[in-house]
């Protein structure tokens, strides 16, 4: 069976998927993407669709666990190099991708997770100065 | 045929190989590399092979051509994620990968590139400083 390499790089994790998904390969994704998220810490993770000429509703179904798996571990996830023929027919075929945030490419996904987690810590910095006496 | 995706973040051109290679296939990751770095600027490539159970001769080429054409384009090429066996099969196979660098992971081979960088314009100043009266 086929894995896809996830690729740490920063406080991001980088999978590029060129291959068809199979179930197991899918699975396998999730399963590896999670471990790697718990053992590196990363807080972003971007999924490169670049060498994907169709996203059929499976692979949306895929992006979409992965998505939510990532946010249960505290990671943000981006997909990003989506072609415009892909968008075209993601959208004819009614599949809107829910909860999944893209872009157009890595550099621009890497930015977009960067403003989340700064816009989360100055969130976290404001609630704690509102209620300093809160905590013991 | 499939084409293998080229991912630029900062100053380097990320390549994830992840399907087994043809003839067409390499030429077209060489051509399309070469233009993506005369078109970005790019200093930087880094090719990721963790997803290649085997590295043969015919990679090995593979991956020496893409060097020697990057450095004629004033780019540095770094091979990340070989795994151990592939490795030891190399050695046993007499292939040497001569003129490929090689880091144990994308974010070793960025620092690699960029030291390297570094370290051309420390050598570019001493030189303009060694010889000031030598430019007209």
């Amino acid at each position: 069976m086929e894995r896809v390499p996830i690729l740490k790089i920063g406080d991001i994790l980088l999978v590029s998927i060129q291959v068809d998904m199979s179930d197991q390969t899918a699975v396998a994704l999730q399963e590896d993407l999670a471990e790697r998220i718990v053992a590196t810490g990363c807080h972003g993770v971007i999924i490169d669709i670049t060498a994907l000429d169709i996203v059929d509703s499976f692979v949306g179904r895929m992006l979409s666990t992965i998505a939510s798996i990532s946010r249960v571990l505290d990671a943000e996830t981006v997909v990003v190099g989506m072609r415009p023929a892909v968008a075209i027919t993601l959208v004819e075929l009614g599949l809107s991708l829910n909860g999944i945030r893209t872009a157009l490419n890595v550099e621009r996904g890497m930015e977009l997770i960067a403003a989340d987690r700064e816009r989360e810590y100055d969130e976290f910095d404001d609630s704690s100065d509102a209620e300093p006496t809160a905590s013991p």
